[in-house]
C-alpha cells in the first residue's frame, strides 16, 4: 500500500553536466526506482555544468538511500548534499516562545515585570482564580507525555517523544490559538507521573495526556481528575472516540440505520479501544435492539475468559450481553459496523464479505489498517481508516483543538462524558446532509467550520453544568455580554482597576 | 521617595461637560493629588459633552482610587470606567506558544506531525543528543519557581507567582531569543523539588531557578546539577553576583583601585549575598592586601556567632580573616564599598560618611535601598541601585540573557564559577573607557551589546571547557563552520539526510 509521499521526501543538490539530456536521465533514474520528482531548481549555472537541487517524494527510507546512490553513480554527475526535508523542518525544533507584550522602553519593561508585576501577583493572591485571567493559564494546555505508548513506536521514552508532543502543540496553535507546552517526563511510574503533573498544574489551564501507555494512562487520567481543578484529557482516548463517533454517526445515515440498532463489533482492548466503547454505549449504542461486542488479541471478550484485567472486566460487564464466544472473524459474520484500533491486516477482505449488507468498516490501526481499505470497499459501504492518503481519516485533529478551545473560554475545571458526546454530535453536524457521502462522513481538518462547532458544544456543557451546580454563572455570562459590548471600540481601557475599584471592575471581566 | 510611574498608571473614562475650563479642571485636580497627567485623548464628542480618557502615573494605589473618587465628585463628571494599565497588559497572559512550522497543507503536517516525524523522533531514540538540534530542547529554558521569595513580596506561592515567571519569559525571548516557559510547582518541599525538575528536564536545554528562598535554593541547585545533564541556574543567586562583579569592576576602575585591595562590607547572607560573596571572593577580592566582611541581621559573621547554618559557617570561614565581631555600622568604618542584598533604609547618609574616601556604595535592596540614595551621594563616589528610577540599576536582565545564549549555543552539560566570572567581565567590557563614570557603571539593558557579549563569554569558556575534557569538540566547531560556510546562500538543501546519509549527515550539522 505504499505509496511515494512527502513524509519520505528528499532533496539531492546535484553537480551535472548542462546537456539536454540531463534532466531526462535524472527523473528516469528516479522514476525507475518508484519515487516522483516534484521540483528540479537550478541553483547555480557554469560553463557546461549546472547544479541542481531535485526534490523528490520516496516510498521510504531504503528508497531515499538507493536513489542518492544510483545518481551518485550515473556518469559525471556529483552528489553534493542530500537533505531530508522532514529532518530539515525538525531543525532547532517546530515551537517557540512569543511575548504579547512590547518590551521596547523601561516602562514597557515596569509594567510587565518589575515593579508593575507585583500588583498583579498581590491581586492573584488574594484571589488565586484571577490567575485564569491575568496569566496564560487563560490559555495554556500541557502536552504530558512518558513517551511509553509513542504512535506506533512504542516505548520510546520521553526524550524521542519529544517531536511528537512539539507537533502537538503546533497544531493546538494552528488549530485552536492556544498555549500547549511539550511536558516529556522521565519517568514511567504511575504515582510519580500523578504527582508531578499535580506540582507543575498552577500554569496550565488543562492537561492533555499523549501516548502513555494503557493500563496505566486510565489510572493516571482517573487520578489526576479526582486532583486537579483543571481538566484532564487524554487524546488517545478521548480525542479518537469523538471523532469515531462522529464519523460513525454520519455513516449510519448513509445506510439509514440508528446507533441503538445496529450490531458493532470493535477489536482492540487499549486506551481508544476502551474509551470508543465507552462513549458508544454512552451514546446510545446497543440499546434498540443492535449490541456491542469487544474483541482483543485473545478473542472476543467474554465471561468465558480468564485473562481480563481491571479494564476488560469492564467491558465485559457491558458489552456482549448474549454472552458470545469466539474470535473476532466469528463476532464479524453479519456485523453492520467493524472499528478497530489494534493490528494491521488480521482481516481480509473475505472477512467484511461475511458482514451484513451496506456494512460500515472503520480500519483505524496506523499506518497500516486492520484490513486494506481497498479490499474493505468491495464489500463494504463506507470505510475509513486513521491514514491521511485514504478518504475517510479519523483524525483526532478534528476534536482535541475544539474540544480544549471550548474548556478553556468556559473555564471549565473538568471534563464530563457528556461533553465528548456533545463534540461528537457536534462534529458530525459540521457536514450538511448534502455533503455527506460514503467517501466523505467526517470533515477536513483544514474546515474552518468544525473548531469553533467542537468547542461552542463543550463550552455550553460546560456553562450549563456550572448552573446547575447552582453557580451564579447567568451573572457572570450577562457581565460578559456588557463589558463586551461597553468595551467594543475602545482600546486603551478597559474595566481592570486599581484596588477596591480593581475588585469590582475584575468580577465585570470577561 | 515614591515617584509617579507608570507601575501605578490608570486610564479614567470620563463624561464631561464640553467647557473650555474642563481639561483644566481634570488636570489641576490631578496635579494636586501628585499625580502626572500623561495623555488626555476624545473618545467621543456629543453636544455639550465629551467622553475622555485621561491617563495618569500615580505613586501607588491609594492615590489612583482617590483620583477615581475627587474625579467623581466633581460637578456634572461621570466616571465611567477606571483602568489599571498595568492589569490591562496582564490580561491574558504575556507569553505565548507559536509554531515555527507552516501547517496550511495535508503535506505540512504530514512532516511535522505524523507519519513524517516517526522518522524524526527514531532518529532520537537512537541518538538522544539529537533532541538538542531536532527539537525545542535546542533553545528551551524552564523558569522554575516555588513561589517562596517572589520579588520582595515573600511567600505568595506558585499561582500567584505566575506573573513574574511569564515576564521573565518575555525577558528570554525579547533579549536573548530563547524559548523559556514558566513552570510554577505547588510544593515547597526539596525532595519534591528536585525530582520533578528532573522528571521535566528532557524538554528543556537549562533550568532557570527563580524566587526560590534560602536556604532552600542553595540544596535544590547543587542537588539538580549533580543529576542534571543541562545548565541550572539560579538568576537570584548568580545573577545578581554577576551583575555586581561587573558593576564593581567598573565602579573601581573610576576610583583607581583592584578588586584585591579594597575593604567590602555586605549586608545580606541569603541567596543573593552568598552568590555574590563567592563571586567576589573567586574574583581574587581581598587577596592583595583587602579585605571582604560579611553580615547579617545578627551583625558581621564571624566565629563569634552561634547562630549560623551552613550557609553562614561557609561565610564564617571565608571572610573576615581579621575575626572582627561587631554590627554592620561598625564594619562600614573605613570601608571602601558597601554592598547591601538585605532590608530597607538601614543605613543613613552619616554612616555612609564614615567610609573611606571614594566610597562605593551599592544599595540593592527592592524596592527600597539600604540606604537613600541621594544621602548617599553626599558621600560615596558611586551609588548603584536596583531601582529602574535611579541611575546605575543593578538588573539582572543584564546577564542571565547571555548566559543561557550562551549556554545553549554550546551546548553546555553544566555551568562553572569561571563561565559567571567571564560573563561578569565581558560585561564590565561592554562599556568603554570613555563611557564610563560614576553615574554610568553599567550598561543600559537595552544596550544591544550586552547579550552577544556575555554570551560569547560564557561560550567560550564552556567550549574550552569540553576541549579539556578530551572530547573532539574542534572537529565539531570545524564541522560547524564548513557546514554554515556550504550552506550559505542556498535555503532548500542542509546537510540532514536519510537512513545512514542523515547520521553522517547530522554529524557535519551545527
Amino acid at each position: 500500500m505504499a505509496v511515494p509521499s512527502v513524509s519520505f521526501s528528499i532533496t539531492v543538490r546535484l553537480d551535472v553536466p548542462a546537456s539536454s539530456q540531463t534532466v531526462g536521465e535524472i527523473t528516469t533514474a528516479v522514476g525507475k526506482l518508484g519515487a516522483v520528482v516534484t521540483a528540479l531548481d537550478v541553483a547555480e549555472s557554469h560553463a557546461g555544468r549546472l547544479v541542481l537541487d531535485m526534490t523528490c517524494l520516496c516510498v521510504d527510507g531504503e528508497q531515499a538511500q538507493a536513489i542518492a546512490e544510483t545518481l551518485r553513480h550515473m556518469p559525471d554527475f556529483v552528489v553534493r548534499r542530500v537533505s531530508d526535508r522532514v529532518f530539515l523542518l525538525h531543525l532547532g525544533g517546530k515551537i517557540e516562545v512569543a511575548s504579547k507584550v512590547a518590551l521596547r522602553t523601561r516602562d514597557d519593561l515596569s509594567m510587565a515585570y518589575t515593579p508593575g508585576v507585583a500588583r498583579v501577583c498581590l491581586a492573584i493572591a488574594d484571589r488565586p482564580d484571577d490567575a485564569r485571567r491575568l496569566t496564560v493559564k487563560r490559555n495554556s494546555v500541557a502536552v504530558v507525555s512518558d513517551g511509553s505508548a509513542v504512535l506506533g513506536l512504542g516505548n520510546i521514552g520521553p526524550t524521542a517523544a519529544i517531536p511528537v508532543m512539539e507537533g502537538k502543540a503546533a497544531l493546538f496553535k494552528r488549530f485552536a490559538d492556544i498555549d500547549a507546552w511539550p511536558i516529556c517526563l522521565d519517568t514511567q511510574d504511575v504515582d510519580e507521573i500523578v504527582r508531578t503533573v499535580t506540582l507543575l498544574a498552577p500554569v496550565f489551564g488543562g492537561i492533555n495526556l499523549e501516548d502513555i501507555a494503557a493500563p496505566r494512562c486510565f489510572e493516571i487520567e482517573r487520578r489526576l481528575r479526582g486532583l486537579l481543578d483543571i481538566p484532564v484529557f487524554h487524546d488517545d482516548q478521548h480525542g479518537t472516540a469523538i471523532v469515531v463517533l462522529a464519523a460513525l454517526t454520519n455513516a449510519l445515515r448513509i445506510v439509514g440505520r440508528s446507533l441503538g440498532s445496529v450490531r458493532i463489533v470493535t477489536s482492540g482492548a487499549g486506551a481508544a479501544g476502551t474509551a470508543i466503547l465507552r462513549l458508544l454505549l454512552r451514546a446510545g449504542a446497543g440499546r434498540a435492539g443492535g449490541s456491542v461486542i469487544a474483541s482483543d488479541i485473545g478473542g472476543i471478550i467474554s465471561p468465558a475468559r480468564d485473562d481480563l484485567d481491571d479494564n476488560g472486566r469492564w467491558i465485559c460487564t457491558h458489552t456482549n450481553p448474549g454472552r458470545i464466544i469466539g474470535t473476532l472473524r466469528d463476532a464479524l459474520i453479519g456485523a453492520d459496523v467493524f472499528i478497530g484500533v489494534s493490528a494491521p491486516g488480521i482481516l481480509t477482505g473475505a472477512d467484511i464479505a461475511t458482514m451484513a449488507d451496506d456494512a460500515i468498516v472503520f480500519a483505524l490501526a496506523n499506518p497500516d489498517p486492520e484490513v486494506d481499505p481497498a479490499d474493505a470497499r468491495l464489500y463494504a459501504t463506507v470505510v475509513a481508516t486513521g491514514r491521511s492518503d485514504e478518504p475517510n481519516q479519523i483524525n483526532n485533529v478534528l476534536a482535541f483543538p475544539g474540544v480544549f478551545r471550548g474548556l478553556l473560554d468556559s473555564r471549565a475545571r473538568d471534563i464530563t462524558e457528556d461533553m465528548l458526546l456533545a463534540a461528537a454530535h457536534a462534529l458530525a453536524a459540521v457536514l450538511r446532509e448534502d455533503e455527506i457521502n460514503p467517501l466523505h462522513i467526517v470533515p477536513s481538518v483544514f474546515d474552518e467550520r468544525v473548531m469553533p462547532a467542537v468547542a461552542e458544544a463543550v463550552s455550553a456543557v460546560a456553562v450549563s453544568a456550572v448552573a446547575v451546580s447552582a453557580v451564579a454563572v447567568s451573572a457572570v455570562a450577562a457581565g460578559t455580554e456588557a463589558a463586551g459590548t461597553e468595551a467594543a471600540g475602545t482600546e486603551a481601557v478597559s474595566a481592570v482597576a486599581v484596588g477596591t475599584v480593581a475588585r469590582q471592575a475584575l468580577a465585570d471581566q470577561p
